[in-house]
Order: C-alpha cells, then sequence, then structure tokens
C-alpha cells in the first residue's frame, strides 16, 4: 500500500479511529457484539449510598471517621519531597494519630482499650489514600512493633512497653527480616544467648547476611526493636524468638554495640526511614525476652506452653497476621482510588472523532478502554467483599470469640491467599489506570505514579505473593490429602477413574446447552445462561478443586521419596500450585461478592452489581480458557461465546460506571489528582464553547480540505452540465 | 486442619519449599513434567562473542563506542537527587554529548555530517543504561527538535538552526502535544496566522486546552521551539505544520507574549524539565516556517509540493518516526539491564531448604522463578532481533537508499507495531525483575524501580500504544480489504467458505501427528514436533491472518454506512483488532529471532537460541491457547502438552542462563546494582563458612529439635529393649 493508497483509505482510518456516538441507537442493533438491548424506564439503577455501606461492612463507622480524617491536608503525601523531607513530615504525622487516639482500640482490655482489633485494622486501612508511608510507618510501629509486644509478652512487659509504644515515646523497629532471609523466617541467623552468671541475653549478628533489613524506623527513629533471634541456652537452640532490644538513647544515639545503616532511597514509600539494624554481642536483661510461648529461668532452663518446636514458632508467628490483613484491605483501596481518578477522567477526557472537534468521543466510551478498565473495577469489588470476610475472620480470632487452632489456621490461609491477590490487583490496576490517563497519568500530582510507587512492595513484604500462594497451595494440598487418607492405595486408580466420571457427568448438561444454545442462535438465551451463578461457581469451585486434584495425583509418590527427591518432585510442580492456590482464591472472592450481593436488599443496586460479578467470574474463566476447554468443562461452543459474552457486559454497565466508582466513596482530599476534580470538564467545556462560536462565526477560517471537497464537487458538476450540452 | 496436623504434614512443606539440589540426577529421570535427558559433552554450548555481535547488528562499532560512554560515572543515573539537582546534572550531562559530538552521525552531508541515521539512533538507544533522562533528553533536542528543522525545514533554515541546535547554544522544544491533544495530532488547536501586512506569522493559544504540555525543556532549558499549528492563511486553514519559534531570550527570560509552566514532579524521568508553553499572539517571521512540505509567499498565498492536504500531513508526520524507532530500541536495552540484575541475583541468592542452611537452594532453580524469567528473556532476544530489523528499514529510508512511499509506510508500520510492544516488555520484566528481587528489587541502588519508573512513560508517549496498535491493526486491514478487491460481492460467501475449508485442510496433519504422537505416548518426539520452526511459524502466521480476516468480515457492512454508524461498528470490533496487530506484532518478532538465528555460524549458539526461540514461540502459542483450540488449529491432544514442553524448555536452559545474560553485553557501570555485583555471592559464602565452621566444632549449639529427635529415638529403642524383656 502506498501513501497514497493511505488517504484512500481514511475513510476506514477515520470510522476506525471513533466510537459509538449514540449508544442508545447502537443499542437496538440485534448484533451478537453488540449491547442486548434495555428496556428504557426498566433499566436498574445503583443504589450508591447502600452499595457504599455494604463495601464499608462491620466497621462503617469506624471507616467513616478514618474516611474523614484520611481527607486531612496534613496527613498527605508530598508530590515533590526530598526523602528527608518526607520521612520528617510522617514522623510527624504519627503523632498527630497519637494525638487523636487513633490506634487505641487494638489494645485489650487490661491494657485499657476495647479489643476491637477489626475496627482498629479497618481504621489504619483506610490512611493509604493520604499517604501509603504513613499508613505503613503506622503499621510498622503499631501494627508490628507494640502488636509482637502484646502478642508475645506477659501483661506485665505489656505494661512496661506499650504505654511509650503507643504514645510513640518509644518508636520502635519490627526487627524479622535478615538480609539474608526474608519469608523464611525459620532461617534467621542472628543469636540471642543466654548467659546465666548476668542473667542477661547476649544479642548478637554473626555475620553480614544476618544483618536485620529493610525495617521501618531503623534507620532514625526507632529507640527499640521488638527482635527475632535464635534463643540459645544451655547450649540448645530453641529456635526463633522475639526479644524487646533498646536499640537508641533518649537523644537518639544508637547505644554501644548497636549500628544501623539507612537503606536509602526506595522505589516509594520514602517517608519511612528503612534501614539495617546489628548487633555485636549486646546484653539486654533475661527479662526482655517476650515470654508468652517460651521462657528461660533464671538458670538458664527453658520451657514453654508449646511442646514442639515447629508448632510453637508458627504460632508465634500467626499473632501477626494482622500486617497481611491490613496491606489486603488498603490494596483494594489503593485500587478504588485509581479507578476512581481514571474512571472519572475517561468519562470526561475526548479524543479522535469522525466527525467535528466538538463532538470527539470520550474515552469510557472506547471498547478498549471499557475493556482495560471494568475488570479491574470488577476484581476490585470482589476484593473489596472478601477483605470484608477476612476482616470478620481476624477479629473473630482475636477477639477470643472464635479462637481455635482451626479457626487461626483458616484465617492464616485465608491471608495468604488474599494478600497476594488485592496487591497484584493493585499494582496492575493502578498501571493500567496510569496508562489510561495517558500523559497525565505520569504526573506525579495525578497520584497514580506515586501510588504505584509505594504499593510496588506490597507484593513482596509482609510474606512475598509466590511464597504466600505456596503456602495456600501446601494447605489446600494437604486437606486433600487428609480426604485420600481412607482410600487404600489400589483404590486410588479406582478413584481416580470415578473422578473423572463424575467430572464427565457433571460437565455434560452444560456442554449440551450450549450446544442447544448455539443451534437455535438465541444470543440472548446463551448469555443468560452463561451468567448463571450456578454455572460460574461450578466452573470456578471445579477448577479449585481439580487443579489440587492433578497435582496432589503427580506428587503421590514423593511420600516415599527421600526429602532431597521429594523436594525436586514438588518443584517440578510449582507452577502448577501456584496456579491452583490463585483459583481458589478466585473462588473465593467470586464467593464472597456474591454473598455480598445476595445480602443487599435493593433490587436495582442487585441487579448491576450482578453484572459485575459476571464480569468477575466470565473473566475469570476466560483468562483461563484453554484450560477449562482442554479439561472438558467447557464446550467448545459456549467457550466461542464467551468473549462476546463479556463485551455485552461491559456496554451494560458503561451507564453504571460513574456510580459504582461513586459507591467506593473516595473522597475530595482523598483525590487530589487535578484531572479527576473537574480541571479536564472545564477545559473541554472552554474548547467547545471556542469551537462552537467559530462554526457560529463568519470570519473563521475554512479548512482547505472541505474547500477542496466543495472544488472537487463544483468541477464534478460542471463537467456533468458540459456532457449534457 | 488444626495447627497439630500442621505440623504432622511438614514433611510436604519442607519438601514444597525446597528444589531439584541435583540437575544431573533429575536430568535421568524419563518423568514428562522433567527435563529431556541431554548427553553430557555434547550438551551444546552458547559462544557469549558472537551472539553479542549479533545483538549489537550493523552498527556494532557505534554500540560499542556508545556502551563504553554509557559507562562513565558521569552520566549515571543519580539515585537520591531531588528534581532541580537531577535537572541541572542530566543539562550538565548534555554538554559532554556535545563536547564528545555524539550526534554528529545524524547531519546530512550538506551540514557536514554522514547522514548515518540507523548509526546515530543506535548510539542513543545505549544511553538508556546510564540514565533515561539523558536519553530521553538528548532526544528531545536532537531527535525531535534539531531532526524538525532537518526534515522539515529548507536547507537555508538548517543552516541558520541547526548548527546552534548542535552545540546547544539553543536547547530547544518540540512543541508537538497540547494538553487537549496528544496522539490526535491533527486536531492541535494553536494557530500560526498570517498577517501579509507585516509578512510575520501570529502565534497563538485560543484555549487551556490548546498550550503545548508535557514538552522536555520548556520549563526551564529551551531558548526556542519547532511548534506545531494549524496554518492559516487568506481564510484558509491549512492544516498542522510546524514552524521555529524562539521562546526564551538569550538570559532565560520568556518572551513577550510567551507564557511557560512546569510540569513538576513525573513518576519518572525527573531529569528532563518538562513543561507547557503557551502564546498570546507572538509574532515570527514569515520565514519560520518550516517550509519543505508547505510554505506561504509574501502575499500569503500557500503552496506545497503535496497536494492533499492528509497525505501532506501523514509525511510530515512520518519524517519524526526516529523517535519510535529509538525507543523501541532503548526498551530491549533496559529489558536487558532488568533481566541482568535479577538473573546475576538470582544464581547468587539461597532460599529456604530442604535439608541444612548451607545448602538452601539458589532461586534460578525453582520452577516459578525460571517461569517468570525465561519467557521474558525469551521475548527480549525475539525483541532485539526485532529491532535490529526496524533500525535497519529506518536507516536504508533515511539514508535515501530505499526510500519511497511504500518503504516509508512499511517502515511506519513496523515502528508502530514494535514500540508498543517493547515497551510493553520492558514495563513488565523490569517490574518481574523488581519482584523477583524482593526487598532488595525496591531498593533505589538497585536500579530496577527508577528503571520501571523511568520507562513508564514509554508506553504512553511518541504514540500512545494502544493508538499505534490500531495504527497497526487499520494498515493490515486495509492490506486484507485491497486483496479481496478483485473479489465481487457474491464471491465473498465462496471466498469464506473456501477459506475455512484451507484452514481445515491445513490443520489436518497437524492434528493427526498431534494424535498419534499421543497415541504412542513418546513425549520426545512430541516435544520435538512442536518445537518444529514450521509449526510454530504456520501458528503464528495464521493466527495474525485469521485475526485480521475476522475483523474484516464483521466490519465489511462498515463501508456502506454513515461515517457514526461505522465508526460505532468499528468500535464494537476495538479490542480484536488491536489483538490482531499484537499477533502481528508477534510473527515479526518470531520471524526476525529465527532469521537472527541462521545468520549465525556457531551450531552451538544456534542450538541454544533455538531452545530460547522455541520458549518465546510456544509461549506465544499458550498465551491465546484458548483461540488456537476455538479456531481448530491446535487439537486439543497438543493442546494439553504445550504447557509441560515449555516446563522443559525452562530446565533445557537453565545450565544456559548466565551465558544467554552475558551476551547481552550489560558492563559493569551499566549495572551499578550492588546485588549483581557481587554482594549477595559474598554474603552467602560468608554465611557458608560460618555455618561450616559450626559443624566442625564441638561446642556449638544443638537445635531443640534435633534432641527431640534424639530423645525420642532413645525412648523407642528403650520400649523395644524392655518389649523384649
Amino acid at each position: 500500500m502506498t501513501t497514497e493508497s493511505r488517504t484512500a483509505s481514511s475513510a476506514t482510518s477515520s470510522a476506525a479511529s471513533a466510537a459509538t456516538e449514540n449508544l442508545t441507537d447502537a443499542t437496538t442493533t440485534a448484533d451478537p457484539t453488540g449491547p442486548i438491548p434495555v428496556v428504557p424506564g426498566a433499566a436498574p439503577h445503583l443504589d450508591v449510598a447502600q452499595v457504599s455501606e455494604a463495601l464499608m461492612g462491620r466497621w462503617a463507622d469506624v471507616r467513616h471517621a478514618a474516611r474523614e480524617r484520611a481527607a486531612r491536608p496534613e496527613l498527605h503525601r508530598p508530590v515533590d519531597a526530598t526523602v528527608a523531607e518526607h520521612r520528617e513530615r510522617v514522623f510527624q504525622q504519627l503523632q498527630i494519630l497519637v494525638d487523636d487516639d487513633v490506634s487505641r482500640p487494638m489494645l485489650p482490655e487490661h491494657l485499657g482499650g476495647p479489643n476491637d482489633n477489626g475496627g482498629n485494622v479497618a481504621g489504619f486501612e483506610e490512611l493509604v489514600v493520604a499517604d501509603p508511608s504513613l499508613q505503613i510507618k503506622a503499621g510498622v510501629q503499631w501494627g508490628l512493633y507494640t502488636s509482637a509486644i502484646i502478642q508475645l509478652g506477659s501483661q506485665e512487659q505489656q505494661k512496661a512497653w506499650v504505654p511509650p509504644a503507643m504514645s510513640l515515646e518509644t518508636p520502635g523497629a519490627f526487627a524479622m527480616t535478615e538480609i539474608g532471609h526474608g519469608s523464611d523466617v525459620q532461617s534467621l541467623a542472628t543469636t540471642a544467648t543466654y548467659d546465666p552468671g548476668t542473667e542477661e541475653w547476649v544479642i548478637h549478628t554473626p555475620f553480614r547476611a544476618a544483618w536485620k533489613d529493610f525495617l521501618g524506623n531503623a534507620a532514625i527513629h526507632a529507640k527499640a526493636a521488638t527482635l527475632f533471634a535464635r534463643l540459645i541456652t544451655n547450649g540448645v537452640d530453641h529456635g526463633v524468638h522475639c526479644f524487646y532490644v533498646p536499640v537508641r538513647d533518649a537523644d537518639g544515639e544508637l547505644l554501644p554495640g548497636v549500628s544501623s545503616e539507612d537503606d536509602g532511597e526506595k522505589g516509594g514509600l520514602n517517608g519511612i526511614d528503612n534501614g539495617r539494624l546489628a548487633f555485636d554481642q549486646v546484653r539486654i536483661p533475661r527479662t526482655n525476652l517476650l515470654n508468652r510461648y517460651g521462657d528461660v529461668a533464671a538458670d538458664g532452663t527453658y520451657t514453654s506452653p508449646i511442646e514442639s518446636p515447629g508448632r510453637r514458632f508458627f504460632t508465634m508467628l500467626g499473632t501477626l497476621v494482622q500486617g497481611r490483613v491490613s496491606l489486603d484491605g488498603s490494596a483494594i483501596r489503593a485500587s478504588e482510588l485509581a479507578l476512581h481518578i481514571a474512571i472519572t477522567y475517561a468519562t470526561q477526557r475526548r479524543q479522535f472523532s469522525a466527525a467535528d472537534p466538538t463532538q470527539e468521543t470520550v474515552l469510557m466510551d472506547y471498547q478498549a478502554h471499557l475493556h482495560r478498565l471494568l475488570p479491574k473495577l470488577a476484581a476490585t469489588y470482589a476484593g473489596a467483599f472478601a477483605h470484608e470476610q477476612l476482616l470478620q475472620a481476624y477479629d473473630d480470632v482475636f477477639s477470643g470469640r472464635e479462637d481455635d487452632p482451626e479457626a487461626r489456621e483458616d484465617l492464616e490461609t485465608l491471608a495468604a491467599a488474599l494478600k497476594p491477590t488485592s496487591t497484584r490487583l493493585a499494582l496492575d490496576t493502578i498501571q493500567e489506570a496510569r496508562e489510561a490517563c495517558g500523559g497525565a497519568g505520569f504526573m506525579g500530582e495525578n497520584q497514580l505514579v506515586g501510588l504505584h510507587q509505594d504499593l510496588d512492595v506490597y507484593a513482596t513484604f509482609e510474606g512475598d505473593n509466590t511464597v504466600l500462594l505456596q503456602l495456600v497451595a501446601k494447605r489446600l494440598l494437604s486437606d486433600y490429602t487428609d480426604e485420600l487418607k481412607n482410600v487404600d492405595r489400589a483404590g486410588i486408580g479406582r478413584f481416580i477413574a470415578q473422578r473423572a466420571e463424575v467430572l464427565a457427568k457433571r460437565h455434560t448438561p452444560w456442554a449440551r446447552l450450549g450446544q442447544s444454545v448455539s443451534d437455535r442462535g438465541n444470543a440472548r438465551r446463551a448469555f443468560d445462561s452463561m451468567r448463571d451463578a450456578e454455572f460460574q461457581e461450578e466452573m470456578l469451585a471445579d477448577r479449585a478443586r481439580v487443579k489440587v486434584e492433578e497435582v496432589a495425583l503427580a506428587l503421590r509418590g514423593a511420600a516415599k521419596m527421600s526429602p532431597a527427591d521429594a523436594a525436586a518432585e514438588v518443584n517440578k510442580h510449582q507452577v502448577e500450585m501456584l496456579d491452583a492456590a490463585r483459583a481458589h482464591a478466585d473462588l473465593v472472592r467470586w464467593r464472597a461478592f456474591t454473598s455480598g450481593i445476595e445480602a443487599l436488599e435493593d433490587e436495582g443496586s442487585r441487579a448491576v452489581l450482578t453484572d459485575v460479578r459476571d464480569l468477575f467470574g466470565l473473566t475469570a474463566i476466560n483468562d483461563d480458557l484453554a484450560w477449562f476447554l482442554l479439561s472438558g468443562m467447557i464446550s467448545t461452543q459456549r467457550g466461542r461465546q464467551i468473549e462476546s459474552d463479556l463485551r455485552r457486559l461491559l456496554w451494560r454497565l458503561r451507564p453504571h460506571v460513574l456510580d459504582l466508582v461513586a459507591a467506593f466513596d473516595v473522597r475530595p482530599g482523598h483525590v487530589r489528582a487535578p484531572i479527576a476534580l473537574g480541571a479536564e470538564q472545564d477545559r473541554q467545556d472552554e474548547a467547545a464553547a471556542y469551537f462552537r462560536a467559530q462554526r457560529a462565526s463568519s470570519d473563521a477560517p475554512v479548512s482547505e480540505k472541505a474547500l477542496r471537497d466543495r472544488e472537487k464537487k463544483a468541477r464534478r458538476a460542471a463537467q456533468k452540465r458540459a456532457g449534457k450540452r
């Protein structure tokens, strides 16, 4: 094709660069890729206030107050600040939180608090829209450092160290991670060796990789640390325990034997003074061991209420699940903010048109724009409802209402499944939102780039996402193995055959339905059947189950292998294991979303959110469609239809996008991006007025192209007349 | 499952957290998910030097020199600098480039240069590893501002304005984008109205959305701008043309009528002073219109060598394709740097183990780690070879050797296909690399976060990725329509039927082959057949073709519709169009990679790179597997096998990862990340030595768990003895 012919094809080009000008017209077509006709007046409507309250969940009051707080300018992330300035600013902001008594809900009754763990976490999650550095710095101080004292210390220890921690008299570091070991906490190398002669612990960093690293507060502010080290007494290493270790004096000078290094500039969260700590034979009193799950008598005798060292370790770690819970919530909140900005902008920003400049198409009316943003909106809704379940489970356990080992383990598994899912979603959503806003999205003032920079590390801290998903997969595998325990060895073959038969039977009706619908060519009916909740749940539940089953069956020989061989065997299926864990998280989120909808009273809201839920469910299925096809769970006929069903849902949801975003209740003050605060609309209005005035005026310039078209027409008419003569 | 039973299942747990300790042993198993046995000694080996030269391509000499330059510390990105400091630093760095005469190759002969466009771009691409801000600031000054004068101005204009632009005497802005219009350049609203009375242009910004925005150099350094505005003379708007407009005096003060605003802090590239410019009836001489493609006589008469306004506009824009070409190259180079860092670290960093701490598994030996990094490595190789083809095509056109409208359009389409592909790859690769390095990846000093921040905007500037892919799709559609032109209307039905038949026939042999191989259960043979180059090319080529065909057929009614209806119809297929463009880019990259391998002399290198190419090809197929299954192009049998084939490839490539990265020739100085410069290995060695010494010593602490196991054993033995008695 030459340059000449390119101009000739400009009809296609200009058509291709524009979109549906008139949605109402478009909805009346019966095109299988177009929207399903909606009867005007009968169209459902989202009750924004009701959905908003539903999203706020059990701690709606706390969230309302926290959102007011997060809108206060003095708590906001600075756009252009040096690392030093930002750190100082955030430290001052912590003091504001202290003055407001924000963390009191976390205190147990004997420390004068209401032991309202769920409310406490809910309130902190909301800080992410003020400044993620503030959320995480507060999380370090109270969610980790202070929590460790409360969860792992005796009441006496709590009374000594919690009040100054709460008041920020003692800023503290949570000294768990070392350079050499992050997610593998069991392998930490810092030692705490008991000296019965002086009744002291000797804290020591044996080599460079054992330096504590990435610790918030460590570079500058921390005066003490809750430090995790191997407890050694009488020549026995009892594994990792937590110690209360002063690190700086009242003037902020490092104590003798303590070294600190600054982590310097990071990818984000630069309001936090992350740093390293090392200890050279530092001595602390015997009573500085947080001794709830393990203690040492003056003579060095070790005792613990939990006999098994492995279970003792996991119990101690389990008390710190709150960090993961709150990251899950704040990641969802960050996604909400990003979507609020990008979708608001997309409904005002216009670009390209087939006709004149006053009728350029708003971005949100492009199929590709709906396609890039709405599935993320749907996943954010799913994540929000799932998070509320997680938060309630967390509160049930930590309030003591439902605290047993099984509930604790369920909670830990749920947190391990949701934290990686929501933090991944947040990063992908923020990035998509930033790109969807074009160059404006790259400007610091429009918040999206800063949000991505800050949230980036959420994917790898408080448990690396890959490691957490592997934990989930192990739990699913071990549950599955428990089920199989009663089946004898020979029976396993029969079991597999039966399972295949069950699967085949279960899916035949669906395959047949897909077939018959396709035969009748009734797109509407096919669309409805795919949106059937039972269908989606069955697909997602079976996938989650079958994926675990496949790994379990592939690994059934590993039990008889040497540990090294078994590890090698497991490693050959690691990608599948992670995949199974993700499938599980999809199911959890889908079910939470569905329960959330069922609990709504307003019928219109249920109808709209059911479309959103369907978008979530069908996107999850479509993203893994090859697997469903290969497993025979979805027929070719039905498979061919999913994409067009998804497109339909996008158009159906198009009229509701602003309501759906409004229900997130992202307030002015949370949104500080000028492009989402009316600046774009003002500019569009001003430009449109200019062009209107030009069209009304008689001396506005005429375009060369219009002139040429007119001349061509005149020439042709003249030729015609000449021909007639 | 209770906490109790969790401990019981710790055998599975610890096995799951470790990996193949001994690859040689593992390779001898016949497990279908394991590696294909490699005969020792016969294993192929990558000739790093040869592959490195092949990747450097036609301008290897230039690249060698540019890589030396990019290693110089004075050109490096600062880790912690304020926006103001960074901007000043980069401006000083530009002067270093001037002193080195770095841009001279771009000058045509009549300006005293060699007109070596390819070499010039190759050299600039390499700057990205020094500091992307430097690369882009240089790109603004010489690749855009100066290039516009050379490409769009007369020789007289060039002689006046190019030398001070080259010497940085006149730093310049490239004032194209406006707040209101980025990718849609045709709709720019700034006006340049000719006043025959004074023989001047009056440059004017009619409303806020018409402010020029996001312009490098505009906030501080620019003294002039090549400004795009609607040329209006004698009451006719001749569309967007380029003007040379002084904006600041010698002291850096804005000239009368010119306003400027600072864009402030951005997501990255903060070494560049992006900003806005507006013009209030600013007058410039008639001769400041860059007049190669359009001129105005003293009396205001407009003339142009290109009659059609549309073609004229696209011809002017087409001269600026260089920006996209160089972004493609630098995005690939950035991916290479990210992979170098993450893969080097992954071969030294150890985490989790089934056995003792001195034998923790290196990250690179985890299947999930191979899975997250190697497909990106493969795509980076494909992108590098494809970029070399693009660069040669660019040089062929701009040297004048092969400059005709068709070659220009092919070049523009290739650039529009590759720039979005490589910039997307770079962002995804850098992010994956950063997460794969855990907390260390989040530290500024380890380069990955800064690289992501800087490259972020590559996805939306110099043509938004979505808009560019849509251009590609339109070109593919119009080529396809041209082919169909000779088919009469009634023939289209026959054509569709024939096409289906051809497809069915073409794929039957593959389906049959897949079937028979599966029947025989010979994994090796199935593996080989999937790695067949013909199979991969056929799949990728047919997919690219069929996806265009599907859209073309769906849109065949649009030609007869009103422009608005046609636009609505096209919009209903926008996602499919973008998908077709991506499929085209995959094919282009696969073919470039394959040609690149064929040109290699060393057999070992060809063998290893063929595995990498297969990983690229099969990943592309697997990512779209549902489509291949639904279109009948890949059988269920074969589809089931792809995942395990991909896993095999990962393990086959495992021994070559460091060689594959070494061939990128990322040098010390380019890599400044401590984690990729030996710091991690030193720490690992020190820790390993400590544990060796502990094991050798007699007074090292014994673990409580080991003690308990010993006691248990002793108790059991005692019970046994007691039982015997």
